[in-house]
């Protein structure tokens, strides 16, 4: 089976799960600055969901280039991960009309921590496929998921405390995919040579 | 004529099916753990309804990966198909916002019976365009899309004894088609060889 | 400049259009057949511009598969295509919503006459370009375009005396174009050859 | 890394957010032309950001176009173009529906400005990393970039005076863009040469 197809549906379904998030910016009905001040939450919550949508497809990317071919299994191990995804928008309206009240917030961490494990089985469905020792082995000792899922079952509980906790730990699992990742790009480097 | 823009177009519907159902999960008023237990309905028949699109994607892929030119039937059967799909998101919002009622369950039920059959249809088509005989006779002898049509056919009026009957064989029609389609793996990788 | 990414982005524009139509089918309240019946004219009208713009998308992959190389310009008229076409929705809502009243039914022929008057310009336009005498000669006696423009504005009008007269004259256009345009077929296979 | 994916993905975003921005033309629930007029101010305004979203995507087609690899720099230089973009079906809608007031012109033409030097970031991105110093040449001296911020610059206080002149500028930035980068074409084919 040929991953051209799976690329270009997982772009599709992600293009307007980034896209359709704008709509949760709904037009205000006055026209003064102060008419877009109630937005302001709402408006955060969209910039936080579109960079991390932005990471998984860019992880996406790399991952998949990887790849050379897919089989059924790794199919709908990308199909689960779409799914959690689906749900940002979601999550992002609820938390960021709800100026980032206790349980939004942890339902956006519970549905980050979903496409997070997701994101490692799709991962290592792919090495397992490929019988990639390589990609295995760099994916297998790839610390940035450990402490995605670390930071994310921590963030979950410190909502409680206090939501800007929570809010914290997020960015700085978004921050800590940012930087590009040497070792994967080392891979598809040594591949082409 | 080539089969790469039809695909394309074919993902680009299927991705928006997929990603506009979501539109239907509204975000709540309130901030608590009950305010969602609304949703719960309408986030069941999402699910239901991702992991269906999800095995016509998959199969429609299969199905066309196995094809190697299309006619102006073939187009026209793919966009029959994709009608069907395109009520999708319509009845799992019906059924999904109203707990599951008689009427809207069985309008679901009809909805992926149409379905069923625009597949049905457009394996033919394909298999005839072909003339290949392998892949006619696979599709011709599958017993999954039979199968398919008969469990839709007893779904649909059981939904007035109990919707719950219903509902469990739409549920046994995704877990057939869950597992992957060997006869037809079989003949791309024949193909290949 | 090369047209693959001409192609993506219509097929992107295309798919969404065709898909977010469905939207305009609005979720009923009750759960009785009887509360389906409002939707009648809505899914009517939603049937209609489903064909039409799937007669618009085959149009559109044929021509470009007679194409070799765009321009400046056929970009810019592929743009004003689809802009037209972007419009559909928007009719087919208010057409449905208002049960085929008088200056709905004027309003949609009016959007498909310029569509229509948009491929015309980028059929040309494309002609032009390749200095293809073959596919200008085609196009040039295309007597479809021709009858499609003749048909769009006499149903206009016609709407004043009986809307059932234009949507009857919309239905022909459709059934003009949905059968396979024999000659670009042809022109086509000869340049395989 | 390759280029196909990520200009997949753009195409993706770039086709739905030129076609979300239709949703705001809102079905009115008249059916007489007067019914319409209350949309001219948001039909007015949708053509204006569909011929920019559209010159965008042509410009974006171009600059690619001339690209061989890219890099996460430039990957991430594209997220924040899309992200510019995104906001564009936003400040449209509050534009339109509140016909051309001082302080959504003035939001409008932000969002533009912001867009641009996006805009500006990718395509110095992209000659940096192509090392191409004909490209870098060409595009450094783009006139057309520094006078469009220097128009959105401009624009922006002119609001305050009266909106009109805000939407003349922008009008004028569109049609310097709409006439086809002629030096961008050259070093192209010289490419290709």
């Amino acid at each position: 089976m040929e991953k051209n197809r799976l690329e270009a549906f997982s772009d599709g379904v992600i293009a307007i799960i980034i896209t359709i998030m704008v709509l949760e910016l709904k037009v205000p009905h006055g026209i003064e600055w102060n008419d877009l001040m109630s937005l302001v939450p709402v408006f955060f919550s969209y910039v936080m969901s579109f960079l991390y949508v932005g990471v998984y497809w860019n992880n996406h990317h790399h991952m998949l280039q990887a790849t050379k071919r897919i089989s059924g299994r790794i199919l709908w191990a990308n199909m689960h991960l779409l799914f959690w995804l689906s749900l940002v928008p979601f999550v992002t309206g609820w938390m960021g009309e709800n100026n980032f009240a206790t349980i939004p917030v942890v339902l956006y961490g519970m549905v980050l921590l979903m496409a997070a494990i997701a994101y490692y089985i799709l991962a290592r469905s792919l090495a397992h496929h490929e019988k990639n020792t390589e990609l295995a082995n760099a994916l297998g000792r790839d610390w940035k998921a450990v402490i995605s899922l670390l930071f994310y079952i921590c963030a979950i509980p410190l909502a409680f405390i206090h939501t800007s906790l929570s809010i914290l730990l997020y960015i700085i699992v978004f921050v800590v995919w940012f930087v590009p990742d040497i070792r994967v790009e080392k891979i598809i480097n040594s591949y082409k040579k």
